[in-house]
């Protein structure tokens, strides 16, 4: 990374940001579920709770499940052949551990089966003004899953300033990341519609950005997919299909 | 580990529990610090609170710092020849990725100078009744840690009932561990004096009992140890203390 040329462009898009990409459409109805990680990713999960997930996320055909990396073999088997992904994390959900530990737990999840990766950067070195550490972070998982499983990077955007949103959604398209998410879902703060709109403008139209923490309505959802994003992460992923379908 | 023989103990201690074993008397005053870990793992944290903690550390003589990975470094060699260890945490705060991973993670803690581990067992499979995988996951960071640190298991009570509180204490014991630990204070339940007996009860008198999450108050520090911990987590470390001097 070039840390003198991504400073300069964060000034710049501090002082004025680049438009935004051309809107998404909506996927109507049933469709939505496509667009949708059906998540679950409460520590106190019993593999019974991770068994029903699974067994939604089949009839509902969501992208993929979320959940934490002890379920994720688990996952893989009761998925295999279901068009429905696995979808693990790293370094979550704090995103305070060593770089190389987080790209370790993207190859473990891979191997156990995991399609993607949902990654915590390292927020308060972001906060602190390292911006070096926390683009380290984000490029030992690319390079951990390179090939293999997208890289989603997770920039709890609560607790980030604009710079310091800005600068982490350069450094996530620098290093070579699918995509952008605004939240664990752990946090004080979940996705919002100016999060997501900043994000898009800053990673323009190649990159993904998936909106996650407290989306519970299918309002809520469309607002979203409007806003610029094109994943969303929720457990109400069923109510939400259930609203699309009755037009509410 | 020998699994039935684990559950017979358990079925065992749900009848009838062991005897508490004679009462610690509690540090008076100042000497306090020295049960206590001064904690700051708030994942929003920057360098310059971590400096604070450092500092704040040095002159009071606590314990140790406990501390997310990625500041292990920093502290130890703020910390150098202070007298004050390092801790830092494994698996934290979810205890749902692989034991392998928190067996890395425990390594890179060590290899960048913590002196102390806390690691977060898989309570999820506690409470599916995997004990056998809860057992792994401790097992292997008492192995990473074995003659490098003394590794603090944390159980998160607040997710258990008595069955799992009782076996999860028990495979910690049989696993290696040098302490259990109520809280990692990220749930919704912290220390109480219940679990805290109950854990000493368990455990016997070698092992420790850390608790944290929530401690605030000299007296509630006071009522930890009388209840059998003789190491307090705690983020209020200087009030207590201020407290204790003061005769509050």
């Amino acid at each position: 990374m070039n840390l003198a040329e991504l400073l300069a462009l964060t000034d710049s898009y501090q002082h004025e940001l680049p438009g935004l990409p051309a809107r998404l459409e909506a996927p109507r109805g049933l469709a939505l579920s496509g667009w949708i990680d059906h998540t679950l990713l409460k520590p106190e999960a019993t593999a019974a709770q991770i068994e029903k997930l699974c067994a939604e996320a089949r009839e509902h055909q969501f992208a993929t499940v979320c959940v934490n990396p002890a379920y994720v073999a688990l996952c893989a088997k009761l998925l295999a052949a279901s068009g429905v992904g696995v979808c693990s994390v790293a370094g979550f959900p704090l995103g305070a551990t060593f770089p190389a530990l987080k790209a370790e737990e993207t190859r473990q999840a891979i191997d156990a089966g995991a399609t993607e990766v949902d990654t915590v950067i390292n927020f308060g070195a972001l906060r602190t003004g390292d911006f070096s550490l926390a683009f380290d972070d984000v490029a030992a998982v690319v390079e951990a899953a390179r090939g293999r499983a997208q890289v989603k990077v997770i920039l709890e955007m609560c607790y980030l300033d604009q710079r310091q949103k800005i600068a982490g959604c350069l450094l996530c398209k620098e290093a070579g990341a699918d995509f952008v998410k605004t939240s664990t879902g752990f946090g004080p703060g979940g996705a919002t519609v100016e999060d997501v709109t900043l994000m898009r403008r800053i990673v323009g139209p190649q990159l993904g950005v998936k909106a996650a923490g407290g989306i519970r309505t299918y309002a809520n959802a469309l607002a979203m997919i409007a806003a610029g994003a094109n994943r969303l992460g929720a457990s109400a992923g069923i109510s939400i299909l259930q609203e699309a379908v009755s037009g509410a």
